[in-house]
């Protein structure tokens, strides 16, 4: 089958494309600069793409493992259509060895692998799709809602402050903290996003900048040291992060500078809000201390496209996400509710568990 | 006269060098992939290396103005051994009008200006040399008494965090915040140094690790919001900073993400040292409101080396420094003493007004 082009604008609420037959991904590495996607036709292919980001977001990574969940079953369905279950094991475990924060890859996968085993003797690839498809509109409708629960916490008109990327580039459309932005945004109550530029892969800078621009909301980045200089001059009342993996006693995993930001808007009285899918929700964790956190290569600090920035022989310290417990956190919006001071009884109590 | 090319070899001690009766300056904005030296022959091209940073660090700014000013002495004198006075004052100006924030360059300047005022009918380039060598010296001397103050305050063996480049290259030699590590890590008090790039011009990516490296001072870079999380994960006894300006009552301004880095040590009770020399207190300024604030071109945070980070025509806020309240200083450390919880009142008593 030859590679038929996209038609499409690059678009970020068009990250994660199934057509053709295929998967394409709009490559978030290349962006602001450079818009194109990526034809991926096997599941290896799509977790190669999930470990070198060309997709992000613990969302969109859910999605994409779906959607790669799909291209296993094909490829082993057409290998055999009798062992086509034993076969697929090894891409499966392959997309789930992608990355190891994000819980919504493992859920995404879980809910496949669900289907998988009370499916009978048929080619697995129709009904696949269909899940897949389904889990990336549910999660474009769970941001829809966690963006108007969110925007209700706002009061009044004020700036707010985003750290790394979680729109619609990390979801499958309008963002979670972004989709709080852009609801609250609608209703004139952000007068400006100040966007983290979110070293060192500038999520922020080249993603949220990117995103906020297309939707002509105000947005002005600052460096991730610069923010609580920011809210000491004042008028920043929210801090508005997504989330890759959040605990059952409320602390949040997200991309590293979370923290960091999360202390300053305490020191400051500058609320927390985390917005984040339930699927974003490991009750298996009971704190932020069994979440696992990634760490990536340290050229990811020390150079720059290529090109060395820092001292040839020095390293650095690269944790991609940071842990903020849910002392630090004033609410935690998901599509079934609002959790504010959250601790594990409210956690439970959201999840019903 | 032409160029006679410097023979030693680039050095972090050696950031101003004045020889063949010429100022030459290491290129701090190539360091540390390409080493070299900028050769100065007027006041006003060495106003313009301040600005354009070929030189940074408010003691070294200020040592840098005080050879700039024996260069607009040779000129005017040159042109007028009568009304040389009156024909350098236009050079002061541009000198004085280089950068805003570190007062140092005031120092310098009005100590020029003083011994200017002095003199009678002779060659003033004789003796203003004389004097701009020693506020070299005397910054050199000045930071190893701080090293050794500052050392001492330091219990047990612990790692601290630094930020920016508050080393030899950010002083006459030897370094404020630096000369403070390099003394309490001849002391067997350091276990590992963590630098914060410090964006967006990578001081401490470029520059800190580079120095501390030729040391032999163990060094690890870390982005500027992962210093919290760093933090959290215990082992940090110090934060220990620089200063471009401080206040009459301990308020330090310094590199942005200095605030930012002394508001998350306060969270985690890790302590916080600012080294500088007294031509740093400023006791005109009663507290950080009165100290102006540099903003430089977005472009610094937009791109890298020219090329484009961030989404078009998205703008960024870039102010250079922040001022951290005097009550988030555990000890000012300075070459007369230290001031520990600095206020009004110690401050005074330091300065010995």
């Amino acid at each position: 089958m030859e590679a038929q082009p996209l038609t499409i604008r690059a678009n970020p609420d068009k990250a994660i494309v199934w057509e053709h037959d295929r998967l394409y991904l709009l490559d978030q590495r290349i962006l602001p600069t450079q818009e194109g996607y990526i034809e991926l036709q096997t599941a290896t292919a799509t977790a190669d793409a999930i470990r070198d980001m060309v997709v992000r977001g613990a969302p969109a990574i859910g999605i994409t493992a779906a959607f790669g969940v799909v291209l296993a079953a094909r490829s082993a369905f057409k290998a055999s259509t009798e062992n086509w279950r034993e076969l697929i094991q090894d891409e499966l475990d392959i997309l789930a060895a992608s990355r190891p924060t994000a819980v919504n890859l493992f859920w995404a996968l879980s809910r496949m692998k669900q289907l998988i085993a009370s499916m009978g003797e048929e080619n697995p690839e129709p009904r696949l799709l269909q899940e897949a498809m389904l889990i990336h509109q549910q999660d474009i409708a769970a941001n829809k809602a966690m963006g108007a629960l969110g925007a209700a916490l706002i009061e009044g008109n004020t700036s707010v402050i985003t750290h790394c990327n979680a729109g619609a580039l990390a979801t499958g459309g309008y963002g979670t903290a972004l989709g709080v932005i852009r609801s609250a945004h609608a209703a004139n109550k952000i007068e400006r996003v100040y966007a983290d530029e979110t070293r060192p892969w500038m999520q922020g800078s080249r993603l949220t900048a990117w995103e906020l621009a297309q939707d002509s909301i105000p947005v002005t980045l600052l460096t991730d040291g610069a923010a609580a200089s920011r809210m000491a001059r004042g008028g920043i009342g929210w801090i508005i992060v997504g989330s890759d993996r959040i605990a059952a006693n409320g602390d949040v995993a997200n991309k590293i500078g979370t923290y960091n930001l999360a202390v300053a808007a305490k020191f400051h009285g500058v609320k927390v809000m985390v917005a984040a899918p339930t699927s974003t929700i490991d009750m298996s964790a009971a704190s932020g201390a069994d979440i696992p956190i990634e760490f990536r290569d340290s050229a990811e600090v020390l150079k720059w496209h290529g090109r060395q920035i820092a001292a040839p022989g020095v390293d650095a310290w690269n944790p991609v996400f940071d842990v903020t417990p849910a002392a630090l956190v004033d609410a935690i919006v998901t599509e079934r509710g609002v959790v504010l001071s959250p601790n594990s009884k409210k956690m439970a109590e959201l999840m019903g568990v």
